[in-house]
């Protein structure tokens, strides 16, 4: 009934693999063990991130792999002070609750990553750029998530730090002027991976249904009662949706 | 020899499958079918998408699945515009083979995919994103990401429509103010994928090494000479990209 046209599908188990990982993947903070990660499979992570879609195939991204624990402390550092002042955003309960949080693994985990984008790596006009400057940031975030899922797979865990100053984070890595940091990213073996997202489970936020945040043929459209594609892939999506 | 400390590794197999979708994941432009795309299998590709890491779980990100002609129709002529302008940015030889370049399938899929970041999905302060205000519109690169992986393993090529302004997206597509409109995608079935990216192919940019743009502790330090595992690790990098 879902055969494809052409046969250009993955087998059945292929597919399920690369499903298993995406709904596995999660961000890591609080499970890193200290065990060393292997050097093959370190190259293998990174050259899944270096394996991704990029505007004008500029490949905008470098990786900055940190072990050093002074420069992990001097990151730590800012990532603390970030924290500090991210508290006092949140109001009343919330602001409890996020103070509770285990939010990164710095010093935990063994190895540290900062993905950064050169926009200068092909020259000022690059294909696909010239009118959504964004592009090569948005190139390189595919980098960090083919490393993210990467990663699960070798049963490594991953977390995103994005509560620090990125201009402090530069002067921290020497980082030039042309060159944005796009991620930080801690790594390493893990005790275990949680179920479900962290924050889903603290009672943040609950997962959105996907049917309801799908439109047809405009932003603020619904799918017409008659529309028979669009009711079928609805159903499809609530029935998928709550066998996860 | 490579063996995890802990068991949370995948089987070879899924691992296998993963970086087979992620070494043959491509932007597809000419290759489009107007074979329909199966609503469970659209479903799983839209659901992969909605499983993507997100900056304090906020989930930002909405899909507008555009099937009518005319919706497409207006999109192409935006593109269309846009493609126009940027011809003119690239000099000499560049601009020739910039003009002969496909670049996008928007009338021969059937289906294009509006992916938008909705910056008031979860209030004001999010956890993640009081110090990067993209982190949003990053976690909704990471689900576009997730959509591509998946829609290659489904046999589906997908296509980033990056040259067009996003301000006429927006009025074309009833996109609200606060929503971000971050990818205009082209999905369907193909006559087949290409071995390699399409520029590549055409000579535009070469594929870096991956070791070249990898630094240890700082953005602009090389690995030292006695430091063994850096050595080692850029060692397995330049063997593993050799070998694909």
């Amino acid at each position: 009934m879902d055969k494809p046209v052409n046969d250009h599908r993955f087998s059945d188990d292929m597919r399920a693999a690369l499903y298993h990982t995406i709904f596995n993947r999660r961000d890591v903070r609080g499970q890193f063990l200290p065990d060393p990660i292997d050097e093959g499979m370190l190259a293998r992570v990174l050259l899944a991130a270096h394996y991704a879609p990029s505007v004008g195939f500029m490949q905008p991204w470098s990786f900055t792999i940190v072990r050093d624990q002074g420069v992990k402390q001097k990151v730590h550092n800012l990532f603390s002070k970030a924290h500090a002042e991210a508290a006092d955003m949140f109001e009343g309960e919330k602001s409890e609750t996020y103070r509770g949080l285990k939010l990164e693994g710095i010093m935990e985990s063994p190895i540290n990553i900062c993905v950064t984008c050169d926009k200068d790596r092909a020259g000022p006009v690059v294909i696909g750029r010239t009118h959504i400057p964004e592009m090569d940031l948005y190139s390189t975030v595919c980098a960090v998530q083919n490393l993210w899922l990467a990663s699960r797979a070798e049963g490594l865990g991953l977390g995103w730090v994005s509560i620090l100053d990125q201009q402090n984070l530069k002067e921290v890595l020497g980082i030039p002027e042309r060159v944005e940091p796009v991620a930080y990213l801690c790594l390493g073996h893990v005790d275990h991976f949680k179920d479900k997202p962290e924050l889903e489970t603290a009672g943040w936020r609950k997962r959105l249904e996907l049917a309801d945040i799908t439109h047809f043929d405009g932003f603020e459209k619904s799918a017409d009662a008659d529309d028979g594609f669009a009711q079928s892939l609805l159903g499809e999506m609530r029935k998928q949706q709550q066998g996860l």
